[in-house]
């Protein structure tokens, strides 16, 4: 179970029901009236939880789990502790997310407007707000309804925000359109100036960065990820894409519908991403490229060129994936000869 | 035009006014008494508004634009849409930078001290500051004339800010001293303690960290970026260097003047960099080292020796560019052979 | 001499005391009595300072001192300038480390709860704290004896801090439990959700993250770096832990004791590392590998398999450090060929 000082839980359900929610049958002979009171992981789980196996190197703790309940593929079934229930479906990991999201749903927060919050008066805040202490939201700016605003957290003049939005502790915002159901965690900046001026030998010249953020609906940005605005164009993160901690979006990039960056990861100025690609951790992407729709980048690589939509690139300077393991075990074979 | 929401704008000016204050020339035939209400991209600029091209790659969008006028270079003229209005320079960025700095002049801010604010009483405050909800300059700390110090900024005991300052929103900084036209963005950290200890396999032992950050005038620091103090020596910014996001700036490293430090890129403790130095995004620059006057360091670089005044280096660990553009050929190729 | 607007200083010292307190012997012919004011770098200090030599690349420095006194391993006491008095020892570093924590000791904080500060009814805050202006605990948060929390930083709902932390201005902690002596640096974020979610081509799906973070004692963690909680499992920092700067912690993550994490270095999620590993500047780790205890990995390596106790690796993708400078020989070799 997690820890009930941080995390308060809803149920308890019955296997049936959780069946149900996470769109999974049951093994034979379980018994759908069975009592489920929370989730937890293989390692810890005791008798009324319920955990999932989905990687399989963590067969062994499946193996030897005391959870009453777990998720599993098919031919995981029969590796299973004696007694333990089993749901089954092909995909573990999302059936889990249904169930715990049902132990553990995302409430409306409690409303209230903190003694030491700020709103000017000239912004808008719609009912249902939760502005906790030090929550600031300057002038003409203006929030949805049902929208939490951390501690000490920094709306800026003339910012949008839709409706049940999580803006994080310490976050601050500026220049931006925010959706519906945006999260950003604690220390994410939106909005500021994007790093651009015209260099010279005499100094550099600062260009007036013109243009906004627009975020689309049920994006979440990761602790301490900077998003710039735009020079001109608006930068754009479209709508379910998921940003890990620490990403760099430079000014007037634009990423498709559900995109993912993981940690550390960064693109430069004016690069276009389509829809559903995938960014692994501390890569990199140069300025004004265009990466196509469902393209995977690599941990690490370092992207100067184009990439097609579906392809999977690795390496610095990044080329096909395949030709980059070629390389890597190329180079690994020849200094081993040498 | 830039969003009224966010951008107030001057003007309007005639192109000949535009072309003065761009150093540029009119094309012939263009009517210097022409009104401009504001600048805007390419893509969405439209009637009264101004444009530039400086990157080759959108000269399909120049060639559509509806820009009433656009700043170009000489050989892009005979390119330009029919009644497309052109002031003509060797340099459309910076030329386009000046002209957007006018239609959106940097103001001194509307002096303020917000209720929420907290000056210590020892701390000294310059006239026409302004505080936002939040801003908090704790003892002894002295702040310039004309500074705005951003919502949830704090600074530290004993801090030195110049005059016409911008300190971001939630930025933090102690034991440094600024000079004038500093700009840190949001989420900013200086002066926090360098890492360091002495190892040891029965513990870390930490060494006191008893140096200052001294920044030069007219510093941008972007958001979410680090910069230690020293260790006993101080760590040094010069006049004019531009920093990126999430940049990590070592204790003890000295940058010189006018140099530019891209997103993710880092500097290791002690290392010196002359004036004019470029370090491309997501590239590290380890201890001890010396990194001479105008270099250039790629991106994703790892510099682990010292580099001359001028070169320009790639790679990890870093070498001349010319042999990491050949070592990536060589290897690409002899990898397709393979 | 530390700049005394930043440093208070104790002392003085006699180098006799100084030689007890840093565990050295005085080099011969040195008067045990004479009196030590402060500590400075080679190039900075004068008569009264006391300063240290370790690194040979500062031999030139330690020649041109006008130290009073400086901190030496036996092999450099012939290299003296006239008149400076030694302090001999085998780890000048570690020895500097004492002494300068002599004249600048740790001190409990002066108790205080500045007026803008805000502590939940429900929280509860052990004698002697100081919490700065903004500084905010929010429900049912325990904090212990003589913490400073600095301003506009923010403890969550339920977290447990430990007496003598230092919690730096705008940090952001929840659903967290932290040991004695932790040191955050000001913008870190503890505990927010890790980066999980059940990806699809219809969307992602959010897996709630019910896990914590658990931090021993004697941790510093850097400015602006990020520590997810757990997403069932806790994420653990083992007690005397050093984490620089803008790093990375994914969630389940493990670190044993007396681990080093360089600037902008990242760990993916459930990976564990044993105890002392050290990890070098901008260097990755994917998830769910393990790291044997004392393993080193170099900096910008990209590590995507275990690594064992004792190993030392380097190069994206990571292979043992001889092997890594091998290739990196070879390929530099062949391309001045080619």
């Amino acid at each position: 179970m997690a820890d009930s000082r941080f995390f308060p839980v809803a149920g308890p359900f019955t296997l049936g029901q959780l069946a149900d929610i996470g769109k999974a049958t049951l093994a034979p002979g379980v018994d759908a009236a069975a009592l489920i009171s929370g989730v937890a992981p293989l390692e810890t789980a005791g008798p009324g939880d319920l955990s999932f196996l989905d990687n399989r190197k963590y067969a062994a703790a499946f193996g030897s789990s005391k959870a009453a309940a777990c998720v599993v593929r098919d031919e995981m079934v029969e590796r299973a502790p004696a007694g333990m229930m089993l749901l089954v479906t092909k995909d573990p990991y999302r059936c889990y997310a249904h169930i715990a999201q049902a132990f553990h749903p995302v409430l409306a927060p409690e409303p209230w407007v903190a003694p030491t919050a700020w709103i000017d008066a000239s912004a808008l805040v719609g009912e249902g707000c939760r502005l906790e202490p030090g929550a600031t939201v300057l002038a003409r700016a203006e929030v949805g309804r049902r929208c939490r605003i951390g501690a000490n957290a920094v709306i800026g003049e003339g910012v949008v925000i839709g409706d049940d939005c999580i803006i994080g502790a310490n976050v601050t915002v500026s220049h931006a359109i925010l959706g519906a159901r945006v999260n950003l965690y604690p220390g994410v900046r939106v909005g500021q100036d994007g790093f651009g001026f015209a260099m010279g030998p005499q100094g550099h010249l600062k260009v007036p960065q013109l243009g906004r953020v627009i975020i689309g609906d049920d994006v979440e940005v990761g602790a301490n990820s900077t998003i710039d605005r735009g020079a001109g164009p608006d930068t754009v993160i479209g709508t379910g894409t998921m940003i890990d901690n620490l990403v760099q979006i430079g000014h007037n990039v634009r990423l498709g519908r559900g995109c993912v960056m993981v940690a550390q990861s960064g693109i430069s100025g004016s690069t276009q991403l389509g829809d559903f690609v995938a960014v692994a951790g501390q890569a990199g992407i140069t300025g004004h490229l265009r990466i196509g729709t469902g393209a995977r980048v690599g941990a690490q690589a370092g992207v100067m060129r184009d990439v097609g939509p579906g392809e999977t690139v690795g390496g610095s300077p990044a080329v096909p994936m395949v030709e980059w393991l070629r390389q890597s075990a190329l180079i690994n074979k020849m200094a081993r000869k040498g």
